[in-house]
Order: C-alpha cells, then sequence, then structure tokens
C-alpha cells in the first residue's frame, strides 16, 4: 500500500536536507517525490543551488525555514552539525563532478549521506570517503535506483535460495539511443555533460550506464569480478568519450559474464536488461518491463512472475505499494531504497542495528573501480585487467 | 518531469480536504500521493472516518490543524463553507454507499468535489448531484483513474485526428481473478463488501470493473451507446452479486462494441483493454503494459508507440514526468487526472475558462446509467435495451 | 522428427486420390504437401477440375496414370471402387457449394473421405452424410486444421486431465482484416466467392472463421453448445453476409463463452486465439504463436509451454517433429490431422479399431448446425436460440 | 503458395541423390522433405548409410532403382558421373566429420553439392573445396538454413535499402540448453558426438552454433570481419570443447559486434536473435518468431513487420507459401534456400546465369576461418586475431 499518509504532514520521523535541486533539476524533485511517498521524512533545510537567488526560491517553495536555508554546502554542514535537532540525513543531487567534495564536507560532520551515483571520480575519493563513511559511523546510501524494484528483489531472493544452482554465465545490456546523434551540439544540456571529460571524468557511457549494469548484477547474483576487459568505443563522430561498450567479465568462482551498453541503439530507450544462468535454473529481468521476472527451473516451463502476487517472496513482498496488475515504476523503485535508507536510520535511533539493504559508499566505490577497470582495458587492447574490489 | 516541488511545501496553490481515507483506508492514500506528486495543492482539512478517534488520529498525523479536524462530514462541509479560506476542493474516498450522500453536502455548500466512482447508486442521485454541480457551479471530478494514463490520452488523440477512420469495431475487457473463489469468506474486506448488495448496489463485477471499460472506451472514442445486451453470471456458488459479465453494444452512428468483464479468470490481474477498430486503422492498449500504444495504419505495420517519446501528440507530452523507458505506473496515472482537475481550478481562480479533461459528474452519471442498463437487459434475459444517456 | 522418408517413394502404405486442387487452387497443394510430409500415402487418382484439359495437366503434373485419371468426380467415384486397388481415400478440396455433392458420391460408394470445412450448406445435408458415412463404415475426416496444432492438442490434455478444474468462462475470438475494405471489387477472387451467398451459403465470418471458433473450443474442452445468441454485422457497404459476428454461448453445465469473429480488424492477420477460465487453472493459445501455449495455475505463476519440451503430455509428444526452438507452422499442424487420418486407415486394414482423434463428420455437422443457429439468432435481434447437437 | 505440385510426381525438372538419410537420420529426412516441398527435384540415387543393408533398406522406400542404389558414395560419384541422366546435384548429410571426403569427390566429377555446415574442418580444406567448386564450375550450396527465413530476407533488403544508414553494432546471440548437462552421458547421440573432438573438430559450441550467428549477421549486413577476439568456455565438468562463448568483433569499415553463444543457457531452446543498429534505423529478428521483423527507423516508433504483408520488399514476396497470419517455420526455411538452389539449376540448364542467393562454398569457408580464428584467439587469452576471410 502506498504509504504517504505522512505526505505533507509534520509527523515524518525524520528530516533531511538537500545539496542541489534548485529550479530546472531533474533528479532533485525525484528525490523529494521518491521520499515523501514514503511519509518517512520531510525537508527543513537545504542549499539548492550555487546562484544564492535560486536558493531562496527553491527554500520558499518548499516551505524551508530562512534559518536552514544555506547559500553554500559547507555552511549548510557546519551550521546543521551544530544544530541539536540536525537533519537526519542530506540528499547530495549535485552535478557528478562535485558529488566528492560535497558528500566528503557531510562525512566529516558526521551527518548521514544520500548520494546519487557515480560516487565520484577516482578510487581515491571512494577510498576517503568510505573511510570517512566508517570512522564518523554514517550511513551512505548510492542510489542506483534499478536496485529498488521488486522484482530485482525477487530476483536476487531466488539466487540467494540456491534455485539457480551455481551460477554460470551473467549476459546483460543497457542500451539506449539519446546519443545517436550529436544531442551535444543541439541544446541537449545532458548530452553536452554527459559527453564533456570535464563533468563526466573517463568515461560517458559506462560511468553513466555500464555501471548500472555491473551494480544490478552484483546485488543480484552477489558475484564479485575477478579479470576484466572491455571494449569503449566512440561511434558519433567527435566524441572524446565512449558511446557504446562491450565488458566481458570473469568473476570468482567461474562464472563469467558479457555485458552490453550503448547510448547510440537506435529504438532502444532504456533498455537495462540481466540474464542469469545457473546450473539449476534462470532468470530474465527488463526494466521496461519491471514488474515482471522470468524464471526457468530446469526441464520446466517459462514463468512469468508478477509483482504483487502471492508466490512472491515476503523480502519483495514488503515492497508491495499497489496490488498486482496496478503498474508501478520507475518512481516507486526509487522511493523503495530511500523506505530501506530511512527505516535503517529510524532503527538506529532506537538503537537497533539491522542489515543494509540499500546500496552503499561500498558499491559506489565498487562502480568507480569498475569504470577505471574497464577503460584500464580498452587502453590497453582489451587486455584483461585485475578487477577485484576490496573495500 | 515529475514537479513536486511543493511535495512538503506551503507554495502549493490550493488547499483541500479529504472526507474518508483514515486508518486502514487503501485508496484515501493514494488520493493524497497524487495529490502531493503534482505539487499544486495541500491538505488542510479533513473528516477521516466514522470513528472519531480515528479522525483525529489521521488529522494529527497529517499535520491538519484541530480547527479542521471535523468529526463529522456535514460539520465540515458547513464550517468549511464559511471560512474565507475554505477548501479549494473536498476528495471523497469513503464506501461507495455513501458517495452520495456526502458528495450531496460538499455541492450544496458550492465546494468543489472529487469523488471516487462509482458516483451513487441509482440514476436519480446522478441526476440530483448534476443539477446541484450545474447550479452551484462546481468542479466536479470522479476519479475513472484509467484515462490519466498518457497512452490513454494518445489514443483518444489519435481516434480525434481521424487516424482511425470512422469507428466500426470496439473490442474491451477486463478480467481479473481475485474473486475467483470465495474471497469473501476469507477475510478479505474487499470481497466482502463488492459481493455484498448493501454496499455494492445491484452489480459487483459491471459496477466495479465494467464501468471502467464503458468510460474508457468513451473517453478515447467518444462513441455514445445506443443499445445495451448484458449477459451478467454469477460462477461462484452463493454469489448474490455478477462475477462476470459479457456486454454487447450499439453505438450511435453504426459502431458496435463487445466487453468482457470477470472477476474469475484465473491467471488475469488487472487486465483492462481495449481495441478500437476504424475504417482506416486500428489501436490497442492495455493497462497493465501502460507505457506503450499499439497502432496500426491500414496496410501498414504494427507500430508500437512508447510513452515519452517524441513523435506523440503535444497533449500527450504534458503529461510526461519521466523520460521514455522509466517506466510510470497507476501512481502517475491517478496523479495526471488531479493535474488537470487542480489546473483548471487554479485556471478559475484566475478568472480562466479551459477545457475540462478528465471525467466529470456526467461522466460518473454515465456509468450509472450503464451499470443500470446491463443488469435491466439481463434481467429480461439479455434483450437489447435504451442504453443512451442524456445529460 | 519430420518423417518424409517415402516422401518421393512408393513405399507408402495407403494411396488417395483427389477432387479438385487443379492449377491455380491454394488448398489442394496444401493437402497434398501435409499429406506428403508424412510418408503415409500417396496419390494415385484425381479429378482436378471441371475442365477437362486442366484435369489431365495436373494429373501429369502428379505422376497419375491416364487410366486414373477422371474428367469427374461421379465417374472416379464409381471407376475406383470397382477396382481392387481402389484409392483409400479421397480429398476432396473442391469450392464449399460442392462439398456434399463430391462427398456423397463417394460415401456412396464406401470410399474414406477427407473434406475441407465447412462441411455443407444445410443440416439436411449434414444428416444425410452423417448417415451415409455411418452406414457404408467410412472414415471421414473434415479438416479443421488449427486442432492439428502439437499446443493444441496439449491444450486438450491440459482441459482432459482436470487441471483446469470445471470450465467457468470460453473467450474466443478470430480477428482478420483482408475484408476491411471491398477486396470483393479489387480483383480478390477468394473475397469475391466468400462475400457471395451463392458460394458461401448464409454466412461469410461465421461460416469461414466463427465456425473455427466453435470447434477448436470443443475440440479443446468439449463443451456442449446448449443455446447460441449472436449478432452478425455487414460493416463495409454493399456487403450482404456478414463479416463481423459476436457470438454468445451458454454451454451444458454451466459454463459460457463470447466469441468474436472479423474480418474487418485492421492490424489483426489471422488471430484466432482461445481462453480457457476453470474453476482451477486457465489456458491461453494464439494461433499466430503456435508453438506456445500458456498455462496459469490457480494461485501461480504465468506458464509458458513450448512445443517439443520434455515436459508435454506423450500425446501431444507424438506430433513432434522437430526440436523445440525450432519453429513449426500451418503446414505441419494440418499434417497432423492427416497423419492422424490415415494412422486410422493403416490400423483398421489391419483389423485394429483406434480412438479417433481427428475431426470428423460430426464434427463438420456441428460447424454447420453453429453458423445455422447463429443466422437464425441474428435474425431474431439476437435471442437465444436452441444451439444443442445431436449427431 | 506451398507449391507442391509435383510433390509425389515425376515431373520434378531436376533429379538429386543423396549421401547419408538413412534410418535414423534427423536431417536427412529434412532435406528431403524441404526439396519435396518446392516441386523441383526428385531423389534417383542415393548412398544412404555406411551399413550396405540400410543403404538398400532406405533406397527401398524412396523408391529408388537398385541400378542407383550405390553401396559408397564414391561408387555414387563414379557412376553417377557416367550416367547421361546424371542426378543434378547430390545433397550431403553424413556426419560433419566426413564432410569434406564426400564434397570433394562429387565435386571432382563435376556434380553440383549441397552440404550441411560446418563444410569441413580445416582452412586447408575449405580452399580445395572452393578451387574445386570454382575450377569445375560447380554450383555448390552449403546449408546455413536460418538465412532462408523470409524475415532474414526482408532484414537484408531494409540494410542493403540504405534504411538503417550506416551500421555501427551488431549484437547477436544464440543461446540454447540442452548441453548444461553432461547429456553425453545419458544416452544422448546428438550430444555424444556434438562434444567429441573426433567428430566435431575443434569447437562444439562456436562450431555448431556460433558459425550461424557469424553467418547470419554476414548475411544480413555484408559487413567483413576485421579482427576477433573470442573466449571460448566449457562450463560442464569433463568437457573438452566449448559449450558457451563471447565473441567481439571489429568488422572493415568500422562497426563493431558483440556474439554470445551458448548450450548450457537454461530455458533457452534454439533463440539465436540478431540485432543491427546504423546511423540512421535499426532492425531486430528472432528465430523462435520467424515471421516477425523489428525495425526503428530514427526518432520513429518500433515497427513489427509480419511474413505475407503487402509492405515487404519484393523479393521476401517471393519466398511466401502462406498467407500473413499462417505461421511458417523452419522446414519451409530450409526449403527456400533449396528452392533458390534449384532454381539456379534450372536455369543454369537453359543457359541463363542469375545472382546467386543462397549460401555457397565460400560461406562454409568463411564459417570454417571464423572457428578458427576464435579458437586461435582464445587460445592467446582472447587477444584480437586477424578475422579477415579471403576466398
Amino acid at each position: 500500500m502506498i504509504e504517504g499518509r505522512s505526505l505533507d504532514g509534520t509527523n515524518n520521523k525524520l528530516t533531511y536536507g538537500m545539496v542541489g535541486g534548485g529550479p530546472g533539476s531533474f533528479i532533485g524533485p525525484v528525490h523529494r517525490a521518491a521520499i515523501a511517498l514514503n511519509g518517512q521524512a520531510r525537508i527543513v533545510a537545504g542549499s539548492f543551488s550555487n546562484i544564492v537567488e535560486e536558493v531562496y526560491q527553491t527554500a520558499r517553495e518548499l516551505g524551508i525555514d530562512e534559518e536552514r536555508t544555506y547559500e553554500t554546502y559547507q555552511e549548510m554542514a557546519e551550521k546543521e552539525a551544530e544544530r541539536e535537532d540536525c537533519i537526519d540525513f542530506v540528499s547530495i543531487t549535485v552535478p557528478n563532478h562535485i558529488h566528492f567534495d560535497v558528500a566528503k564536507v557531510f562525512l566529516e560532520k558526521g551527518i548521514n549521506v544520500v548520494c546519487d551515483k557515480p560516487l565520484c571520480f577516482t578510487e581515491e575519493q571512494s577510498k576517503i570517503l568510505m573511510n570517512l563513511a566508517n570512522k564518523n559511523n554514517v550511513d551512505f546510501m548510492v542510489t542506483y535506483s534499478y536496485t529498488g524494484y521488486p522484482m530485482v528483489r525477487e530476483a536476487k531472493e531466488l539466487v540467494k535460495s540456491g534455485k539457480l544452482g551455481k551460477i554460470r554465465v551473467v549476459v546483460a545490456e543497457y542500451p539506449q539511443d539519446w546519443l545517436a546523434d550529436r544531442a551535444e551540439d543541439q541544446g541537449n544540456r545532458q548530452a553536452e555533460w554527459r559527453t564533456n571529460p570535464k563533468f563526466s571524468g573517463i568515461s560517458n557511457c559506462v560511468g553513466d550506464i555500464g555501471t548500472h549494469i555491473e551494480n544490478l548484477v552484483h546485488f543480484v547474483t552477489g558475484l564479485e569480478i575477478d579479470e576484466i576487459s572491455a571494449k569503449l568505443e566512440k561511434h558519433v563522430p567527435g566524441r572524446v568519450l565512449d558511446d557504446n561498450a562491450y565488458i566481458l567479465l570473469k568473476f570468482k568462482g567461474g562464472a563469467t559474464g558479457n555485458y552490453w551498453a550503448s547510448q547510440i541503439a537506435i529504438g532502444r530507450e532504456n533498455g537495462l536488461k540481466i540474464r542469469v544462468y545457473g546450473t539449476e535454473g534462470s532468470i530474465e529481468w527488463e526494466q521496461e518491463h519491471p514488474n515482471f521476472l522470468k524464471y526457468v527451473e530446469k526441464g520446466g516451463t517459462v514463468q512469468i512472475m508478477s509483482r504483487g502476487s502471492g508466490y512472491l517472496n515476503p523480502a519483495t513482498q514488503s515492497f508491495i505499494r499497489l496490488p498486482a496488475g496496478h503498474p508501478e515504476g520507475y518512481l516507486e523503485a526509487f522511493s523503495n531504497l530511500y523506505k530501506l535508507y530511512c527505516e535503517k536510520l529510524i532503527e538506529g535511533k532506537s538503537g537497533k542495528s539491522s542489515e543494509i539493504q540499500f546500496p552503499t559508499v561500498v558499491d559506489g566505490a565498487r562502480g568507480v573501480k569498475f569504470v577505471h577497470d574497464c577503460v584500464k582495458s580498452n587502453e590497453d587492447n582489451n587486455k584483461w585487467v585485475d578487477g577485484s574490489f576490496n573495500d
């Protein structure tokens, strides 16, 4: 059931602040809507833009006290940390290239952090953030949104339960077509920064969507990468960053994988798809039809499982907001992550410690390393490189 | 883009109150979440239950002033009407059998009304509500939620644009399976009241889901029913109301239709589907895959249109919250209706008058008549009865 | 495995003759290819046309002896009956309006008959043919081709095994679009005779494709019709026979049905589809994806069964010509019927009597009555008419 | 339309012989049925087995004269070559490891050859066969059966017409699951020889199904491979040959590719699928749904094209045996190849020379080199190897 009972209310158990998410932001409002749907937290502070008047404008619109409207994120971290009613967490929805700076400041103050992916740009930065989070005992979520879909959770449970046996092969893909032409020359701001190394770092396609494959596969299967061979390609003339990539993987334990990520696959919108083949069964899930999960037991029929159905795992059932047959989408997936995160914080307040079920700073660091390993392999003629991750 | 920028804020242009939606309610929170997603209105008043303490409990959770927390809906209508800052509209989410009573009280006070379907139980009641709405110049929305899906809007535009030519045949269905057994004996409260004439009136299956077919077909095609022949069936032993129905239709102008509604179709969840065949083309839409619409031009390929794509009608584009490939679902559809409704109210405040794009009290009345006509035909051995509607 | 080992050979156990199937015939060659695929029978006689030179031309092409090349079907029946090596069966592939005449002549001579559907035009004719077949102990197959698909056989087995429980509801449809325009004015010869009562009798759409629904439902479910209410429509200006039909059914035992047949459904090619809902499960099968069958057990996942898979019923397995994943189509379905028919004849030769698994003259008669009942109901304003069949 | 009019007849314009295809053979009868469906050629000679009595048994079943029943293929080649009425072609359906020997003997005699894939085991053998075919002016078809599907032909036409623009990316796959367990130990004879280097050469998975991907991509796109990086894996314990493979490709001209072939992908039957992305559009085709082809024009809807439809290319139309909506399958695809081959021979007889539209010995050689390149890359840690082919 959609909780939402405190959507407009004051009864939410947690408070939060936001950095970024000012006028024109796409993802900021998604975060706020996703949080609001759960009725667990309300926004009370923010530094929404690097343009001062935009900060105040957004703060007013969101009903935030002037006192907790901050012109810089540094000031916000400092002042909030001093307050007795300090925000329970901060949501960082700024451009990728300053994720690290902002996250670091809040971590240093011991404030819980939610940050968009990619976590940061270098492995050194990752380590700093992991260490800070660990040292200051901070709950840090990185919003790999696709892990919030209930049927992805079901997929994970199927693997965990042993129904697939030992995993042998993982085939995953993420085709899109929005960069099939030079959108960066046609006024598409997202295309401009995505294809610009200044704002996207060393990779566009792998960094933006390849990491979603990496995270989703790890989340569902638990497999750890051993070695990576990657081919990053630039198909659209003039591109300096990749817009198509093939990635082969050796996982620890003997399974292997084949990933394809593309931003030039005409006719494909947001086609993240994962297929896992084990010794006893297989699963298949597609982001564009997220309410369904295919499962085959060796020798059996192709079974289509449906979100909201009674035969699902209890862990999956806990994410059901609407009855079976009433489609849920991306927003609910995003919101599910916040649900898990806020539950953890609420339980933490009452001294309980619970299993972490959301993607953390470690997963973010894993993604950063993955991108670097892909680029390294690509630069060395797709040679196999060490892809193992140690947090 | 998800607007949501005022989700927690005070900046919403409208205020609203709710009758119903207390503890345990399913649809109440859906309404509140749907409204909140748009950032157009915030809740400030309510009478959430017929149990006094539940009223206060919910009001507290929603942060509503005690002053505007009402023990009865009658009191709420009266007191709000007297306030200078009277709510801009009331959302009625009470059980079906008191829709009429509650709606009537607010209409009499000239307060705008949103009411779940079915509008009421008799054609006399429909007329009273229509007349009151008309007389008091009230904006009255009935939440036929499926008309809020963007691709349903696109379907309507395709018909309107003449791309289908003259419509000949409409085939629609709505299979479910949740009443395939005696769920009403197994503690399913929804099943209890749905199958009980006291709370559901003269029909269960046609009243609950058959009317969604009727409304959706009328919305998409604009066709007006001329005659109806209906066969209402009770398959599960002990049922006194229908759980499966076949309905044939003659529309004014020569088109015909065949509807099937069922609550006993094992394996089907919420399978509302509409197919429209004209002299020049056809369309097909399924609620369980709402982001897609099939369209065939005579002699052409089967085209799958996708929500969020650039080739869609501007009217459809206006509902896009997330980019193509990022699934939207039932909640967004519901929210889209409120978006249209609130826009109308906001424009009304500034003296503008705009086309009504949401289902109104007239559509509600149309649904009530449809159910009655079906029952009448069924009682007379499925004879054709006059199905024409005059508001 | 495709048998076919005697495709060109002389080792086939049976011989047959054909009436019709001369130059320009579509269905004649389909029959011959379907027979040949099984390697059970070879053609040795024929009267292929009512134009004498075409008879000889086709006979020459097929390598038939002049002695057994007949200028009329009457002569063929007579002469063959006198031969010691009389053909084992005759395949009748003439236009519908002379099915009766040709079948009767061969029945009278005691020669086994295969005849296209519709069997004939009137119930009186049906009775004459049934009586003759019975009296002369003739094996008579009517080629309702869709019953030859392996997954239709599997569907029948699922029903028979009780996996669906007691059947409650059957929803079936057969949309096409080839008569959406006045194809009969555009040189389409099939359209010409299909829409002409002289050659098609009292119905076009129900007679041509509605009867396929009737036969398929009866084959899969075993249900016997009790009452029929039918609405036959002419949508294309100038038509004198139906091109769209809705048919409601009460079956003996309490199940009900809703059929839709259409030749004007733009975008649909040959969309025969059957859905059967029982108290314990449901099935769904589509002719355009014939290698798959959907099955849902109450409370379970949607299961997609695939032709050639090991989990299928042994009765289904016996029809497997190619391994799973290697699509079979219409031709193999047609051929499967002949396989069953020839097996029956071969067993009969050795004195064995076996269960009849192909559609017989009785099924043909059932179809004739169905068409008549539909027309009768339609003429009386879609009133319920007695639809029960007694052979 | 199914031609078939000479299925049992003597009027076929061509004669052929077969090597292999005796008792227990799967593919032999498929060849014979495929040929027979076209009514272009009849079998008159053969050497069906290396067991003499099986030779005679099959010959008798097929009605072949004793005179043209040969105990060895060598004798057959010699004797037929001496006859005035020498067979027009020979179909070689023997186990893979003797393809070369048999083909060579007939080529030396100047007899036209049809041979199953793989053509042979080494590049030296390929060259010998190519040279012989060239020198003796022999028409040589290698039965890459999937190129016979009409919608594959349509795909090729779409690429050729420029509708996809310049091709950038090809993603193709061929998952199966029949070797997911040690079927070779469970009495599965096909599994026994497929996994045995003595009979399968240096590769199982790439050799059996990877080459189908290679051939299909080349057929549809015309792309020539430049470099190959391949990873061949053995997942089932005890295997000495590959049962899963990932292959990356650089094509001449800048396009790249990613292929996946697997025999251990539980739940997958025969999932050959090809996707081609160009600068202007894309296509997608799946062997298990062969009557359909997806096509997207940049910025447009997803279009589903259907076999038999009027909008298809005339070249595709020429393969239509049954009207749209009447599924054709694997057998018809196989038969289409023979249709093209026999047409070529028939035209050759009358001195005409026409474009070759079937896969030839050159395509066979291409496949042999592909397998070798994959193995070579795999042995060198998946390094890029030269994959270019020169015939």
